[in-house]
């Protein structure tokens, strides 16, 4: 794109010492001396010490994070940021910030409670670090898409406006559609399984899902960005599994090579999977929980089991990976492909003892769909349009689903989802 | 991905003649002879003939679209699909379609009524062109995320549920969040201007808005996939256009480069967008068909003048395109810089007489906007997270939205916006 050209990126001023240049971003920071003062600039490119005499300064009333357009000279000088400096010729206020803003974004490190950052999140971003996260995520989503294309899959939009698609769950939000109840789609789930069925094989979508779940903890938001993918003709998890580990790798790659930046910033250890990420069925690794302390759940993990079966597994092999295998049937949707009679062929990956992945064979033949949704006392009569495609010739199919805030917030290294999430949804926060 | 081995894609058997494969796919087409049946398999890449002895083929009531896997030799062997057949040693039939389906899909054309394909959605797909319209869509949309990337823009995603972000209209979709109303965003405008403003200065997306208009036409859909992007320090409207008018001949490009087959399937003729695209005032827009049509609107153009209009400028300048400018603020949201007492700094384009685009300069300066949204009685308390975001120094910007679904009907020609999107919503639809 040529078409913005009376301005010049900060990250590409070492490129014009000794010429004049345009300059268009925020005060970052304002030091005065007695005659000439030191301004730090800012854009989306990076940051760079401005000298300007103090008087001018003074008549302009400048304010931190005002929007200003700067004309001068970069000089050779080293300081605390570069090698040089912007010697100002001119400077323009094109917009002033409120004076005492709620948060004082140009530390380090913002140490306000969460909910003072969230309730400020636009001024938040004022702070490099807060809006690095956001360029991980990026990387993140688009390393996805990326991988995902480059592999034939198609990228599908489907609808959230739905009036089947709650998998049998109460945790749906429900809305008057001209007059009928419909629901936001608490995933893609049923689409994407019929776009494969459709012909299409091998479909992703990277898009809001909605969870009216009313409890609020750090790891759950009630809107969020699912990063979905299903595919034909794959008759085996392990198979879904071994996908998932080379998109991880791949994303992980695209991380590490476009954001370099942001890595030494934010602090982050990038994971290596070297080979495969180890697996263990879930009813071992409850029983490795319970026996190891001396506890007693069952049917499914808690957080906290959760939590001590990714350090077991970290100290152990060395992987911030686990995939839980063979899932019970009680504990998954009736689609899933079942493995005998209390087993299923789905599973959860793990991160840093957080589930990030849920995913799993699905069942592709009608009648098997059937007992299944009866075992689960599911009314076929309210997932008719779904149960239609499986009439005309469902290849097995298989597929899985990465929460792109979870996945965020397990890299980072953050304790709160809401860390990772733009403008977060919870039962408290509708705003902004 | 080089996990899924044991089958050879259609495409690619012309590499293996004399060689034995393994097809996975769907039956196409059956014709049965006395001895020898040939049977046309589908999947992903392509088609390809197949011959087997009749006996087989009765044996297995082999129907219609049923998903079946297929060994076999590659024998050179012209006929109307490839300079090849498949000599099948063995078929399996994976999954029975059922018969006499609602559709008969392995025409050139599905002929059926609009209603009768949106009914059997996913089975229409099996019939190739109606895949082909997505795939189209897909490179759309591909494209349009790439170049943002390339050109620094971050990705985001923002809250589809929201308090405020009813930009002053009605047709919002009301729901109850935890007691509390909330909307489903009928775009991510607000959002995507505080993170311009938040120092991200460059940000796209596309993802599902929402509208609760409940007139049916052929060119709206409640439900619909925006792209959308707002640029920071821009202070001049036809720099946006400029930008557009880029991107648009590289997503065009770009569907060119990688869409071949679905272009000459659906007899496409893409656009070529020689320089400029002309522009004009809506004023004179709607003077210039008052004046030819002998007819007296005013505001705005109706949907016959945007036709009409779209036609004078394809007759008079050979482009398909049209930017319409200055528009006037009783049109537009409070938003909008004005250009003037009664005109904005904002634009639609107009492609083949249709509307798929609406931009402009937005307001960046707080007591403007306070005045503006005066003017069109909004309460100010209605918009206080949004109006927060410009008292911490908001730089100048602007941005545009291109629909989807309006953009793949165009270009591919489709009078019903329907037929562009896969499971549309609109005042009667719900399903599938």
């Amino acid at each position: 794109m040529k078409i913005f050209e009376r301005r010049n990126l900060i990250v590409n001023l070492k490129e014009n010492i000794n010429e004049r240049v345009y300059i268009k971003g925020w005060v970052h920071r304002i030091r005065k001396l007695k005659t000439i003062s030191f301004i730090i600039i800012k854009d989306r490119t990076g940051f760079v010490q401005c000298v300007v005499n103090s008087e001018t300064i003074e008549n302009l009333k400048l304010t931190l994070e005002s929007v200003v357009e700067i004309e001068g000279i970069v000089k050779e000088n080293a300081n605390k940021l570069n090698n040089y400096e912007v010697e100002i010729s001119s400077i323009k206020v094109i917009n002033f910030a409120e004076e005492n803003l709620p948060i004082q974004v140009n530390k380090t490190d913002l140490n306000e409670q969460l909910d003072t950052i969230l309730n400020n999140r636009v001024l938040s971003f004022r702070n490099e670090k807060e809006r690095a996260i956001f360029k991980i995520q990026n990387a993140l989503s688009a390393s996805f898409t990326k991988y995902l294309r480059e592999n034939d899959f198609l990228e599908i939009h489907t609808p959230k406006i739905v009036k089947e698609g709650a998998e049998g769950g109460a945790n749906v939000f429900k809305l008057n559609y001209f007059g009928e109840d419909a629901f936001l789609a608490q995933s893609p789930q049923f689409y994407k399984q019929m776009m494969v069925i459709a012909g299409f094989e091998r479909v992703f979508e990277v898009g809001p899902v909605f969870r009216a779940e009313s409890h609020s903890t750090n790891r759950h938001l009630n809107e969020y960005t699912s990063m979905d993918l299903e595919i034909g003709f794959v008759e085996d998890e392990y198979i879904l599994m071994a996908l998932e580990t080379e998109l991880l790798n791949y994303m992980f790659k695209y991380v590490f090579e476009n954001c370099k930046t942001e890595i030494k910033l934010l602090n982050i250890n990038l994971p290596k999977i070297e080979g495969k990420i180890p697996r263990m069925k879930l009813s071992e690794a409850i029983a490795l929980y319970n026996k190891n302390n001396n506890q007693s759940i069952s049917g499914d993990l808690t957080p906290e089991a959760e939590k001590y079966i990714g350090e077991y597994i970290l100290k152990t092999t060395g992987s911030e990976f686990l995939f839980l295998t063979h899932y019970p049937q009680s504990k998954r949707p009736m689609y899933t492909m079942p493995e005998g009679e209390l087993e299923t062929r789905s599973f959860d990956l793990l991160f840093k003892g957080l589930e990030i992945t849920t995913g799993g064979l699905r069942i592709h033949n009608l009648e098997q769909l059937k007992k299944q949704m009866g075992k689960k006392n599911l009314k076929i009569e309210n997932y008719e349009m779904y149960l239609e495609a499986f009439k005309i010739g469902a290849p097995p199919h298989g597929g899985l689903a990465i929460g792109l805030e979870r996945l965020t917030k397990q890299l980072i290294g953050f304790k709160n989802i809401r860390r990772t999430c733009l403008f977060p949804r919870d039962g408290q926060r509708l705003l902004p």
